[in-house]
């Protein structure tokens, strides 16, 4: 292990395509850890099956894990800071996965109110055993690459947390294996185009990175805005109004800007201009939403190029998360050996192999003699 | 697979040699399976750590999976018939375990009273999370091998029930993998010579294969028996009484002989004899026990030398064991493609990987030209 720099793990289920929410939520932070941090984002399939088993969700994880790294490298993710790769793909962390689990009980999961959630948001109304397991195989996959530090969102702290004891507790018990990975919550919620409290492709309440300008121009005028105002001298509200969140976010004079330093225009006054004469009735819904439509646009455009620029080169992206899972597989296989190790566990197989080999050599021998 | 017989799955959790309870329990039948059925025992040590993850059971995890193949010979196990492997060592089993997982629900799993009891055995005031997948893990064992009989006792055939549920929705949501295996109830349990309900290495109340003479003659001799009979005149009790109770298992004249027909006596009247007198008071506990030492070290003398013959050949057992591991990586690894085909799992990296190598192949054919 070469790269000193500290190392994060973050990843995402491939259920589709990224959108403005887990830009908000998550992605916009990756682009700045990029350059201090050693990156590892897992392409998390296996995660995946926890809730979505079904055949039609398996058959769409290659098109799904393609885009998902396509978004990363359209948003400004540097390929050669970052390692994806395929969780599945990894045998180390399904065996990673099995040594764990003795570590925690079933009881300290059950606290874990992100199970059930995860349950009922899949439409189940038993949590299947895999399922119970989620923090149980994130720890093996914040702790295969030895991982420092996991950027989540506040609701997954708590999973970070048993990573830590789990950790500890290997430590304690056997050896000391894992560095004891730090949570850094990282924040942001996106509302929905509905107005939803969050976006989501299975609420089709999203705005894709990867839309084009027609389409966003079309999600932007359809979306929820203050119902009270229908007309547009009626004065609006302005808080909790999801055009105008989407406006401090994504507006180069936006008030809470989430898109690039180069991109922001701090001082500028549009937004808060927009803000006070929808508050006074003095402005029609479709001069905010245009405005927005512009201001994702423009936010969106370096976005397009770098996508155009990557698409153009065929199989790029297979690749990189072809080279990033060997990679992944030759960090997997130095951990899970460190791991086997400090248990006693890799000993057993091997004297018994040596030792069960030298007898069939000496039987050889004395036939050939 | 040229082996058109079906096939058997059992194995042992490698905490210690085999008694005569686990020879009662289950390796008696084990012994008159091996002909018709292809035999795969294993050693289950990934098992072993949901209960017991110290350092110490590991270490001895070597040394009592070999004990344990040793047990097996010495009792009349055909090396040739059975293939003798160490769960650990599958990697297969690993992934299986994770994928199978997801077909099961915590509820189901919970509602096997086998696992509090076996938590509550091994002194744990709450339940791991590998411990709750116990049965999970089992599923994988048996469906790895594509197994159709799996010889338990009455308190794991729920156990198999539950395989059979696993293995029936893997062939309803993918496709036909997995032949739905039947549980063969096999039975018999031997109290401890201690009285105690079971016979237990931990309590200290076993009689091992492995004992020599007068080992076997000590521990008989110390047995509890009927605690009114202070005197070789006061009627004694038969009925529950271990040291009647294992005449019949082990005595040639016995009324419920375990031992191989070739060593029975049947219409024998001596443990018959006996039993009338002890129940009138006619006959003291050292002339009952030392006809039952005879009678196990009779029981245990084809025992000892066929067990004399395998350890004469240093690295045998070893031998059979990696043979054996590796005979079962080969049917593992059919049986998770198998599996990781029907679900559509395999193409996925398989797509990626192959697309992504031709891309770095143009790359480097780029730079040459």
């Amino acid at each position: 292990m070469s790269d000193t720099k500290p190392r994060i793990l973050t990843g995402d289920r491939p259920t589709g395509q990224l959108h403005l929410g887990h830009f908000i939520g998550s992605h916009r932070h990756r682009l700045a850890l990029q350059d201090k941090y050693e990156c590892f984002f897992l392409v998390a399939d296996l995660h995946m099956l926890t809730t979505k088993p079904d055949k039609a969700s398996i058959e769409a994880i290659a098109d799904n894990a393609r885009a998902i790294v396509l978004d990363h490298l359209a948003i400004g993710i540097d390929p050669d800071k970052v390692t994806f790769y395929l969780q599945s793909a990894v045998h180390e962390v399904y065996e990673m996965n099995l040594l764990l689990g003795s570590l925690v009980t079933v009881e300290r999961i059950q606290q874990l109110p992100t199970i059930k959630d995860m349950a009922n948001a899949a439409g189940m109304d038993q949590v299947p055993y895999s399922l119970l397991g989620y923090p149980v195989l994130q720890s093996a996959d914040i702790l295969m690459p030895r991982g420092n530090l996991v950027p989540v969102g506040q609701d997954n702290e708590a999973h970070v947390e048993m990573t830590r004891q789990i950790a500890r507790r290997f430590n304690l018990a056997y050896d000391e294996v894992f560095p004891i990975p730090d949570a850094m919550v990282v924040g942001g919620t996106l509302v929905g185009t509905d107005g939803n409290a969050k976006m989501s492709k299975s609420l089709n309440n999203a705005v894709f990175l990867a839309d084009d300008e027609t389409t966003v121009n079309r999600r932007v005028m359809g979306m929820y805005t203050d119902p009270k105002r229908i007309r547009a001298d009626i004065p609006g509200t302005v808080e909790g109004n999801p055009v105008f969140e989407y406006l401090d976010f994504f507006h180069p004079d936006g008030a809470n800007p989430a898109i690039p330093e180069s991109q922001r225009n701090p001082g500028g006054t549009v937004v808060e201009d927009l803000k006070d004469r929808y508050r006074k009735g003095a402005v029609g819904d479709v001069e905010v939403k245009q405005t927005l439509a512009q201001a994702i646009n423009d936010f969106l455009e370096p976005t397009r190029e770098r996508r155009a620029h990557f698409e153009s080169r065929t199989g790029f992206v297979d690749h990189l998360l072809e080279a990033g899972t060997q990679r992944a597989r030759a960090e997997a296989r130095e951990t899970l050996m460190a791991m086997k190790k400090a248990m006693g566990l890799t000993g057993i197989w091997n004297r018994i192999r040596r030792s069960g080999e030298k007898f069939a050599k000496r039987q050889a021998a004395t036939r050939e003699a």
